[in-house]
């Protein structure tokens, strides 16, 4: 996998996913947060009543708030630290970047 | 007040459902959230790069947060608005239960 | 101003106060939070601890989330609630006004 | 770690202080902050309109928002990556209070 900054340096991508070891818990949020959109579809189709619709809406805004956390939270303990270990322009480069996506997701 | 829906089931959640007249559009919406969802699973899959997964997040947070605005604003037009209209307690219970609804959209 | 609802009813401003009654409340929570921004100032001044900074931010921010909420609350149940009561095309241009104030704060 | 400054000050503080480079700018901020929110408290004593103050409200709280990312962005750039540089268990200390200082903005 190796070869970080070598000429031929393709495998970046693997190296950079910072939910790599918690990939598995990942999908399950997001294949929960899914089904309660689907949820949210049925009770639409059978005509909900708004309040209980508003309810399961902002219950599937919390769940994926908390998926971005965690996101969040191993691209900085891996990515981010990893590039900053390694030193070099790459580290301000990738703490820029993290500055940008937490601004995206507090105006979200 | 009409009868709407058929005789044995209490009409009352019929005619408290805002989004009425929007239900395709709701549907739709929700719909392609749904899409959106599986897209990040298979962004998951693919080891897609976390800040990309976590700007398809704030997309699809913004996406459910504008559909929480359009049930919000007909139920508003609508629900509330009738209630109001008729008079009597239930038109302070529906204000009071929507501002708890907005309040829980505001914290989510 | 009184006679809400008199036939000569001219002070509409004062009409259109739906935070009139918690009037106290309202300044008194509007005063705190001033405080707490000047004791945001003083961290800054003694080179508090960034993340001891972020917290005071946090704080501040819920506390005026929460004064938007009750003006809120008294919007709807005051001036909106009214507006429907009185009728004609008021009422909708009230709706809609209330559903973009909230829509302003939910992106805020 | 290092006796970063002098012998005679304890020099853990200011080596953790993100925004050290942009305190003028940050106290302007938080001055032009504490300014709004005093505009704040003349309109309720104005009784001004209650959308108007709401709409005022979401200013501010955008406002404060953009402080909480500035001084993020210079704490993940300063004190977070200068933890990692130099190793050790600080560093993963530094980006799990980073974390939960995020959670919290995320929150509120």
């Amino acid at each position: 996998m190796g070869s970080v900054g070598g000429p031929a340096r393709r495998p970046r991508r693997t190296l950079m996913t910072g939910y790599h070891h918690e990939k598995d818990q990942v999908r399950r949020r997001l294949r929960r947060i899914e089904g309660q959109i689907r949820g949210l579809q049925r009770m639409v189709d059978e005509d909900s009543y708004c309040i209980e619709v508003l309810t399961q809406v902002s219950a599937v805004t919390k769940a994926l708030q908390s998926v971005a956390l965690q996101l969040l939270d191993d691209h900085l303990g891996h990515c981010v630290q990893d590039a900053i270990a390694r030193g070099g322009a790459d580290a301000d480069a990738k703490v820029a970047e993290a500055s940008q996506a937490i601004a995206r997701l507090m105006r979200s």
